[in-house]
């Protein structure tokens, strides 16, 4: 395997720092955490992109939240084919053998999957329909959403209600789950849908009543 | 929309905690990161585990990280068949559109989904064995590695060495990406295996020359 | 004093949002406090489990409550002795001292405490029964309280009633200081027994006239 | 038992709010509590003041802390003789049972039961030092540090210097504790001292290497 190389050095660097400060200081809980296991309250679905920490947002500590990150935080809907769908195997994970408390979906403003899917479905970007884009077929999950905002006029408008429409659309595909629809109606697991502003620090909930995000 | 639930209280007041503090410490980059973009110079692939904090462990901070986290970690082998492949859309977009100088693949101890591989490979978990087992599909991608780790007689052992193996396969399915492999051979991509021990705060890193993992 | 080590950063940075937001936001209150002493309307005896909450249960703000939380909310009786006293203590300054209008005894469900004390008590926990353990000594207080529901076939049936038991023994035990008593009798402070229902989140208070705990 | 009176009406209508929104909007959380156990991370130590809410300035949330509240927060020394120690019971059932991995004591500014101890001390509180004073002789645990005290002209500072002694001299006393000694030795327990200014919103620490409280 002669493609693998050493660690960067910064990234050792980094890493003695931590080890020497941060878990240093932490052992007792790092310890803890390693004999008896994880019992995360949440699990917390949101994007690859390096700009959305929800970990700083919601000042997570080791053991806190299950969290899966793809691109443009979508949850596909329910598909027992035997085929890989590692976002299914997550949330079976964090609902069935966790028995997390609630899953939080974050989506974000300036997403770059959500822009490829706009410039998708408006016939803009031809290489994202072959079927050998990853990314192409990845987003053809939020399909469904863009026909919802394909009519509002100013572009930059358009993308942030599609940003959101992410965030819709996987809260109904979770409810296509039946472990989750149950834990859901037996009052055992909430859901929540969030969008985070990058530039302004803003983090807006949906508010089912009202059908529009909300700061909250 | 009605199963959708407002933000639990606790993550309110967190959230108002970060935004007074942190980010209003530092809003001037995430100012420059909402307007210029995100420039990532490396992706990870890490498991869901809440115990597992790359971005604790790499002090990452924001902009810093593409992040791609899924169960056990794993990268399924090159298929474009159409179908929604969420970890290969991460790695594409990563490599061809971000064009991230490293990707690194970081697994860890104590892993559940590599646990219930184990149970299933050797025939205990007949449940994780259905076709409509989402997690048992997933953990699939790591059946080779288990073929390669069955005759270790501690059970421990093996399962940390199957640990190790959900790395190395994952770095060998990397390779089979047309793009990843066009990149690292022009070098302009590096791939790393690391694993880190929870309780220790132990991070070890594949070396290619000798086929171990070797602390860091 | 080598074995003291430094706040855990997760625990740093939420005391530095609440600085930032509900202190900052209570400021007045605070600095009201600080300089005017505390003056709480009820002293509330509970037990030191994590999910007993009553500060949110009654919506306490600073000021408010006089929080005594010992390990399944009890009171052992007066015993004037010379040996130290915690809870006596903390009930004489709250009445003597603080003349609190009102004590609430709040028990629980799932209480470990009184588990523990239920296998003690029926002979199933010979670790508990040593001289040398705290929580078995502590116990103790209960002792009283399982007599009377021993007879009870369902154990968890018989479990909840011990828990009730607690908060009655306490009462009881509360009664036996005289100066409870005395100010009790006097017309200048009530007894209350309350049990909170973890996971329907319900609080049942004690009717002495029917003897029963009925929901509020 | 006809001492025992019907719950006041305003904490019933503050029940049936927090019923209302908090409960209702975190029932999936209460019944994860409920069914799963208690996972704390920390034990906390304080003052039962009511103007000390540790809750509120950690952010915690039901499930996250195992809090005991008594006068001073004080630890009585490791005395195993069969008499009952509601603290050491705590402390053994925080440390064997829930194995947290942090004790945290907190004292705090205008503690009234160490201005009790400081005026018993020095001779102005005859009445605290009757046998039959349960404050007097639960504030006895503190006379160590009175006495590092005493010579500190300024009445004001010499109070604040001995409330943090309160902090010490419980941390001191945990070590006595043979599992507490132990679970610190092997890196499974940590300790941590603070001491919060209630007028400031301020919270120090305790630094081993200077022997000072520093502002966190």
């Amino acid at each position: 395997m002669k493609h693998v190389s050493p660690l960067p050095a910064y990234l050792v660097k980094r890493y003695r720092g931590w080890k020497a400060t941060s878990f240093a200081e932490n052992r007792a809980w790092y310890r803890h955490l390693a004999d008896e296991g994880q019992h995360p309250r949440a699990m917390i679905i949101s994007c690859c992109d390096s700009r959305v920490h929800v970990t700083a947002i919601f000042g997570a500590d080791q053991g806190e939240f299950f969290i899966h990150r793809n691109i443009a935080n979508l949850v596909p809907p329910y598909e027992p084919d035997g085929n890989q769908h590692g976002t299914s195997a997550a949330v079976e994970y964090a609902v069935t053998a966790l028995k997390v408390a609630h899953i939080l979906v974050v989506g974000h403003s300036n997403c770059g999957g959500v822009k490829g899917c706009l410039d998708m479905c408006s016939g803009h970007a031809p290489e994202l329909e072959q079927k050998s884009s990853f990314v192409g077929r990845w987003m053809d999950i939020l399909r469904p959403g863009y026909e919802r905002v394909q009519d509002i006029e100013d572009l930059e408008d358009r993308r942030k209600a599609l940003e959101k429409e992410a965030v819709l659309v996987s809260l109904d595909n979770l409810m296509t789950f039946p472990f989750v629809k149950q834990a859901v109606e037996e009052g055992k697991l909430t859901l929540h849908g969030l969008w985070n502003d990058i530039g302004e620090g803003g983090v807006s909930e949906y508010i089912p009543e009202d059908k529009v995000f909300r700061p909250v």
